[in-house]
């Protein structure tokens, strides 16, 4: 048996929707045949947002279902994208007759999946749009994809987007603010160990003991550079700054912040990583408006975080700040 | 280096509440030269609330600290009692001149240390009264204690007690649904991994690969029984029936649930507990009332689970449900 809380590994991305659904039977319902979360109270007469990706990554994105937020999830196999007919259903599932929105993370397989998914639902008379996600800094190309990683960002085009739709913009309109988020936000990660896949004999990828890995992928991806551990101030700065140069983020910029945890990072820890953020964006002048310090888009039990910025206007701030009944991003 | 995300080991405490207040300036304010969070409005013309103990449990306390909760949190150093002066500062800082609550996990110098400092602010006038939480099932003495560990459940007694509070109920009133809180909550846990103390050189404890320990405290205190791995369901059936059997619960007894990550178990394994726990309690008739799965109380990045369970009336339920600025138990 594997040193891990699960019992068939083949079941375990099943075994988890019900296990969400059985915590919160009034938020959410599940897709029969589907591994797809829904609101509860799909459709709403409004656009629907819609996305998802591999498992492995909770809260993200099933975390995400809720007023002011998705209306749908589609969960793949751990670190597997979700399949095209999976999407397919949870667009019909969600569609008010007002168009579903996608929201995708960069990665290969998923933006195939899913723009098959549209062509499903355009030949059924949906209307679809979509945005796809690649904030991670790190690196151009990966294992899993062509330009750069849809990361933590990602948590902030659910939110704003979500904010917009549930406040009945068209589709067209989601999709603009949804590209505006993502020209707007930047993320880059770290890991110092790995994390242990269900179904798999080994982790994904291995570390020494005194080593830790920059520019990290959420699926252990490779990253910039392998180097001996260092303290936690220098880890950020390594992150912060990376972030900071790719927009650029520049004096009297206003951003959100996400420090977020691969999955066994204590919470401590990010807090420890947040304060010193804090520190490099006051010395640069750039104006912290909100930060959030939690897990958002985890690697299972990897160690490690990544630091997301993104830099806000009115528009934004006002989505941001939009109510919405998911907890974590409140 | 040690392979944690932080810079000196001796500074992890101060630098994590630095870090707390960095992320919401607006919520919490830190006593000045003590490791103590308050609320950003205190003193609140109220009963105040405190609770505490050792860090590396994060989110407790300091993230149940708001409005509907805590008053402030008391953060001793990693798995360590605050000192008397910690909590007497805490207690002085919050009283509005209604009395002030103290929470206290059952660990002997968590206990000394919270009632020494009673006396200290009892003497300068300030009313105080306590409860002892000791939820845990496991084991009845322990390394650190005298009695039953407090654990988990201790997120209920600051939830139902802080609400209470937060109504304009007196000193002895709060006493009462603390106790009767503590009278009806039970919890037990268990590890896959050790945790990593950042000022230590080794682990707390050490398991072999195939080995894993039932009933283990939150700092890796000696449970009931090591064994090898076994699934989660069967996990999760040790762990309930043990809780169910203890108060016990019975057919038609309403519940509320915790399913506690240690702090480095993925939250897909949380939910594949949660899919357990709710079978069992449905095949027993016990009605679940509300269900919480994440990180409430945890033990650095310990892999691994408690469950917890709250026999709810009407008056408990109210004041589960009651309006709260906490995230986390919403």
């Amino acid at each position: 048996m594997k040193k891990k809380l699960v019992n068939n590994p083949d079941d375990v991305v099943e075994e988890m929707l019900a296990g969400v659904v059985a915590a919160e039977p009034d938020r959410y319902k599940k897709l029969k045949d589907q591994n797809v979360l829904v609101r509860a109270d799909a459709p709403v007469d409004k656009v629907a947002l819609v996305s998802g990706g591999g498992s492995g990554h909770e809260p993200t994105h099933g975390g995400y279902v809720g007023p002011g937020m998705l209306d749908a999830a589609v969960a793949g196999d751990v670190f597997t994208s979700p399949t095209p007919d999976a999407v397919y259903e949870a667009i019909k599932a969600v569609d008010s007759g007002n168009g579903v929105f996608l929201v995708i993370k960069n990665y290969t397989g998923d933006v195939m999946n899913f723009e098959m998914a549209e062509d499903m639902a355009e030949a059924d008379g949906i209307e679809t749009a979509h945005v796809v996600v690649n904030d991670d800094v790190a690196v151009e190309d990966s294992t899993y994809t062509s330009g750069r990683r849809g990361v933590a960002g990602t948590i902030f085009v659910h939110k704003i987007a979500g904010a917009l739709a549930a406040q009945g913009a068209s589709l067209q309109e989601v999709k603009e603010i949804a590209e505006k988020v993502v020209a707007n936000v930047r993320t880059k990660g770290m890991a110092l160990y790995p994390c242990r896949v269900p179904a798999a004999d080994e982790s994904t990828f291995s570390l020494e003991e005194n080593e830790m890995e920059l520019g990290i992928g959420i699926h252990g991806e490779p990253g910039t550079e392998r180097t001996e551990v260092k303290s936690a101030d220098e880890i950020v700065n390594n992150l912060v700054t990376d972030v900071i140069e790719d927009l650029p983020f520049s004096a009297n910029d206003e951003v959100a912040v996400i420090v977020n945890g691969m999955g066994g990072t204590p919470l401590m820890e990010l807090y420890i990583a947040n304060r010193k953020v804090n520190e490099i964006l006051g010395a640069k002048n750039i104006d912290i408006y909100k930060t959030f310090v939690g897990e958002y888009m985890t690697s299972l039990e990897m160690a490690g975080l990544s630091v997301t910025l993104l830099k806000l206007d009115d528009e934004l701030k006002e989505l941001l700040d939009a109510p919405t009944a998911v907890d974590l991003l409140k």
